[in-house]
């Protein structure tokens, strides 16, 4: 089975299309908790123990565990073996490099680190995605349109539109989606009409208050397409006190019954 | 002094525009290095020893170590330390990543890391690139046009003339650079003409076998700009026997003197 195989059953079953990402910040940490690599990884398995039962995949972000060095890395890679089995772990490593170091970056990813999934970013082309795409039994999302306030810079109006259609050229083993943000709602349905069944993961319907109804319209699409609503900053710091795994928990568990809500009035 | 200020002083007094990337790969390092963290920094401080009197700056790709994990990361960070004074340091790990995301990127590669400069990829616009551009003191290389065959994907035609053009006005305190590759030299000129001042990081002379005279000529373009040629595998493997380090310094000089003999025929 493919990851996108597994995904999609995984989704159904669960019945959930929520993604929580693990973006660890120490300055957003309940003060209750040392910090140290070991308060890190409580902080961060607590969100996972109160979450895990809403969520189809997790997505912690490379860079907030990159920052603390070598430490950082140990408490990432101990982080996604204590994920309990059956929830799959996106890296969100936005990675991309020419052919040689994008083999380094997909063994790091998927071997080194173990993620079932990946974000890669497609600015150098083929040849950049190639390796990630070769592990078939691996997930990787391509960059296509960002829910940052720099997507105009680039992205838009029409370089989106070829990375889905390049993207979707070169997906000969149905391993590839693409991060499509919440934020542009508006453009997801061109996105969509190019990229046939591919999978998005969607940022952007959290903090950064992207349109959840109209994003769940067009990524949707009538059929039975496995996505991904990712929400971090809105989950992880739901509370500073000592509660903040269980108002993590009762987020994701709100946020997953808003997205099943929105979809069944579609 | 900004970044590109003290390496432009260091090219014209040091009369070299090479930078050597370091790049280790397991399997190509002589065999009689032990295959341990100790024996890859012997490695490699043994390629800097060898090498440091003909190169302006050293390049290590981020990929390479982290392949090894929190391991490679402590490795990375010590050769950095170890690197003598007065030879700055680039940072190769094309980061990019919205807002937030990128200040904890720049934060690992210019404080926890502690590079001078680092390259970046593009493709999330101002944003993404604005934490690293705000290291005023650092210098910033952003993808614009590449040396690998992708880059006919997205980059041409004109994606990194709009790079080009977009980098040359966010570039208000003077620390922005490009990477340019010199596998199309005949594409240098118009970035050249674009982006002013900016100092070019040019990929490709080495194994990618790139036409330096044509490269040279069109980085240049006449003033004093600074800008490096970059060469890795060419240099590191030099050869794979005991004297692989003093093969590495023959190769070292023997490009940055083709460089300069080759920029006194312009």
């Amino acid at each position: 089975m493919t990851f996108f195989e597994k995904l999609g059953n995984l989704i159904f079953s669960k019945k959930t299309y929520l993604c929580v990402g693990l973006d660890p910040v120490w300055e957003k940490i309940p003060e209750h908790l040392p910090r140290t690599q070991e308060g890190l990884l409580e902080f961060l398995l607590m969100i996972v123990g109160e979450t895990k039962d809403y969520v189809a995949v997790f997505k912690p972000n490379f860079a907030y565990f990159e920052v603390l060095g070598a430490s950082g890395v140990e408490v990432l890679k101990e982080l996604i073996q204590k994920i309990p089995q059956g929830i799959p772990v996106i890296g969100d490593a936005k990675r991309g490099d020419v052919g040689h170091t994008a083999q380094m970056y997909a063994r790091s990813v998927f071997e080194t680190i173990g993620c079932d999934a990946v974000t890669v970013t497609p600015y150098q082309g083929e040849d950049a995605l190639r390796p990630f795409f070769d592990y078939t039994d691996r997930g990787v999302f391509v960059l296509c349109l960002t829910s940052n306030p720099g997507a105009v810079d680039f992205q838009l109006p029409d370089l989106h539109l070829q990375v889905a259609k390049k993207v979707q050229e070169w997906n000969v083993s149905g391993n590839a989606g693409l991060v499509v943000g919440a934020t542009r709602s508006d453009k997801i349905a061109a996105v969509r009409k190019i990229s046939g069944q591919m999978p998005f993961l969607i940022p952007g319907v959290g903090s950064q208050r992207g349109e959840l109804k109209n994003t769940l319209l067009f990524a949707e699409d009538g059929s039975k397409i496995p996505y991904l609503i990712n929400a971090s900053r809105s989950i992880l710091y739901a509370s500073s006190g000592e509660d903040f795994a269980q108002q993590a928990g009762n987020a994701a568990k709100e946020l997953r019954d808003q997205i099943n809500l929105c979809r069944s009035f579609l």
